[in-house]
């Protein structure tokens, strides 16, 4: 039996280790159209920055290591440019095919930049591949840049705005739509706004940048710019081998990852998933859920039966030191999904006032018929992973603003208020049930 | 109507402060043994230790402010010596009768050293009541001892002990049992040593102390001691009165807080709580617990129909930076409590590797038989509160380990790792069941 892994990044490495531990006898072959695998691509804006000093500190296995402890062939430089499902064959760019018996197609995603008009000069970065970001660092050390425009306000452009700005660089924000980050969260944009500008970054929504000049955006001067905006699902492969793609435009899948051709499997950037919260195919491509989307491949390619069970869009970006976390809907989200959500907003300390602490903002949506928690969002210097993650545990576990109310939350002064913001968050959203 | 309360720290302030938002009306009468009400208990060892400079800064609100703000009345140095129900007074010890229709009992634990021969000496402390703390302090500040011993090592002895290791002192600590903390968990109480070790305190379990001399205990030499052992509920008032207590000692109550006498509540430190993994009375005295009973018992005195959840034992100490952190049962609890447990323990980055991360262990048990999640442990530097929350918000909402496995948790380098510590352990858990 053999399983051809296309992509070698996050999603395609999972499943293929996965795959070897589950089958050790299953030939496996991974082909990767860039020249290196298993990179931390979310790692990138902090190479930028210089917090992360050499590139090699984000790679982290080699073809050689999976050859030789996995016995799993891994090809760089490989591009897959057809899969005959009928014949059960991928063709690569070089020429050359890869029978498969199972294929897990992991091919990623990317910043579509042919919507930008201008955007092959020398000044114009994207930040989703190594070469990227080695790109970008050797361009503020040799131009060295005093200002730069980022063109899409979601967590690459925050990061990368985050990386410019302490390489001191003027930098403003571009986003098209009014709201930051998807959510419609009005207050949530507010927030980061007032973070950037806290440290001179300027944010401006609502705003189309199509065209780049030479040294400016629209009317703004600037020096580089980065497009972080325009991500698409790279289906387009798979779809002309009659993988049928969702609603979102990304790969359609069942829970087990496998796509509506038996034996063809899919996962990460490329992939749709299930909303816990919705039920419904959502296109929400994160690192995290590209590797438990292609360990679940993997598994279900090597002859296990495993499920993946779904997405919350849980999800966090550090914008100057401040944690700007989310996860299921915001309450415009909902309300655009047929919830009739009610919201609670709150701001206390995330620990006693004697221990030095943070403000933190906890905001809960729940729906108003049946008080099932829908979403949150955490915003704070202290804590707000570890908050966000229990908001997305309770959206799993499907509870209800009362239930909530009721966790046993750990307390000890150097790490928690007696009251944790969670609970007084909660307490205000019982009220306005 | 007039509500009593006895008892003016956490659990009494919370009821009587709940009580009031939910009837303008209501006579509130708090009566509290001590000098001063609402301090920061949680926060004594850092006042003994110096980082809370000020006894003030433990202080929250005055019985002024409960009276000009609240339009409740608090009498401070006010011991209650007996209440008849049947009658519904309280009788007070410098005389004076209060009448009530509502009663809640929050008149906490004590630290009984009855058992221990020598702890009335001037070098023998307790670290429960800010003269405790304040007196403790003094004793630092005028004798300068060099050498502590620290009897117990719950968290109140690990944290006094970590405030007067940085004060310069040799301290030893001593437990009654093998395993501290009260898990029977080895492993736990191994890494709680070998913490302490990193910073030259000593631990050493099974060790019965009871007799303090003048500058030792047994063969450990010492200039001071701290028992931080025998805790036991206050409940000898009210069961003289005829409130029944539970298998643990502690004043047994309904989810409403309510005793077996009617209109009689009880909460806090004096009072049980179901466990929410086994369903059992038990007695876990902390903080954050104390306020959520007291809250509570004043909802539902002030004619409210409110129900207290339960508690998961959700906890974390600060031993010197690291946290240790436990909810739930422990694998050797759960078999005590007829489960067949079944746990996974491992060790991760709580960050990705070129983000400066801190080793995390999180230890995960389940139920064989049900999958069911009953308990686990985080120790870390760094986002162990957090992580212990999502175990404890699964427990609450009986989650198994394979669902808990699924769960979308946040990720982003400064944060944490694509793989975060808790779904790795959850990973090995469903391996092992």
């Amino acid at each position: 039996m053999a399983l051809v892994v296309i992509g070698g990044v996050a999603a395609g490495l999972s499943a293929a280790a996965r795959a070897r531990r589950i089958d050790p006898r299953l030939e496996i072959v991974v082909v990767e159209k860039g020249p290196v695998i298993s990179y931390g691509a979310c790692g990138l804006p902090y190479f930028v920055e210089g917090r992360v000093r050499e590139a090699r500190q984000l790679l982290g296995y080699t073809p050689e290591y999976f050859r030789r402890e996995r016995n799993i062939e891994v090809r760089t430089g490989a591009r897959a440019v057809a899969i005959s499902h009928a014949r059960r064959e991928v063709t690569l760019e070089a020429g050359g095919r890869l029978h498969y018996d199972h294929l897990v197609i992991a091919t990623g995603a990317r910043c579509d930049v042919a919507g930008f008009a201008g955007a092959d000069q020398p000044h114009v970065f994207t930040l989703q591949t190594l070469s990227d970001a080695e790109r970008m660092r050797a361009f503020l050390r040799e131009k060295r840049p005093r200002s730069a425009v980022v063109i899409g306000a979601g967590y690459i452009g925050l990061e990368a705005a985050d990386a410019l700005r302490r390489n001191g660089l003027q930098v403003t924000v571009l986003d098209r739509s009014a709201q930051i980050l998807g959510r419609g969260d009005a207050a949530f944009t507010e927030a980061v706004r007032a973070q950037l500008e806290t440290h001179r970054v300027e944010l401006r929504c609502g705003v189309e940048a199509r065209e780049i000049g030479t040294d400016r955006v629209g009317d703004i001067p600037c020096q580089m710019v980065v497009i972080a905006a325009g991500f698409k699902p790279n289906a387009e492969l798979a779809a002309e081998a009659g993988v049928a793609t969702g609603p979102t435009g990304a790969i359609r899948t069942d829970d087990r990852m496998q796509t509506n051709l038996n034996g063809v499997f899919a996962a990460g950037d490329c992939a749709e998933a299930t909303h816990v919260v919705t039920g419904r195919p959502v296109y929400i491509p994160l690192g995290t859920t590209a590797n438990k989307m292609g360990r679940v491949a993997g598994a279900n390619a090597a002859g296990k039966r495993e499920r993946f069970g779904g997405v919350a869009g849980t999800s966090i970006v550090s914008v100057f030191g401040m944690g700007f976390a989310s996860t299921g809907l915001s309450a415009a989200q909902a309300r655009a999904e047929g919830f009739s959500p009610v919201s609670a907003r709150i701001e206390a300390n995330s620990r006693p006032g004697y221990f030095d602490p943070r403000r933190t903002t906890v905001e809960l949506v729940a729906d108003r018929s049946t008080g099932r928690l829908l979403g949150g969002s955490v915003i704070g210097e202290d804590g707000a992973a570890g908050r966000i993650n229990v908001i997305a545990g309770a959206l799993h576990a499907r509870l209800r603003a009362e239930d909530f109310e009721q966790l046993d939350l750990a307390y000890s002064p150097p790490f928690a208020p007696v009251w944790d913001p969670l609970l007084i968050a909660a307490q205000q959203l019982v009220k306005e049930l």
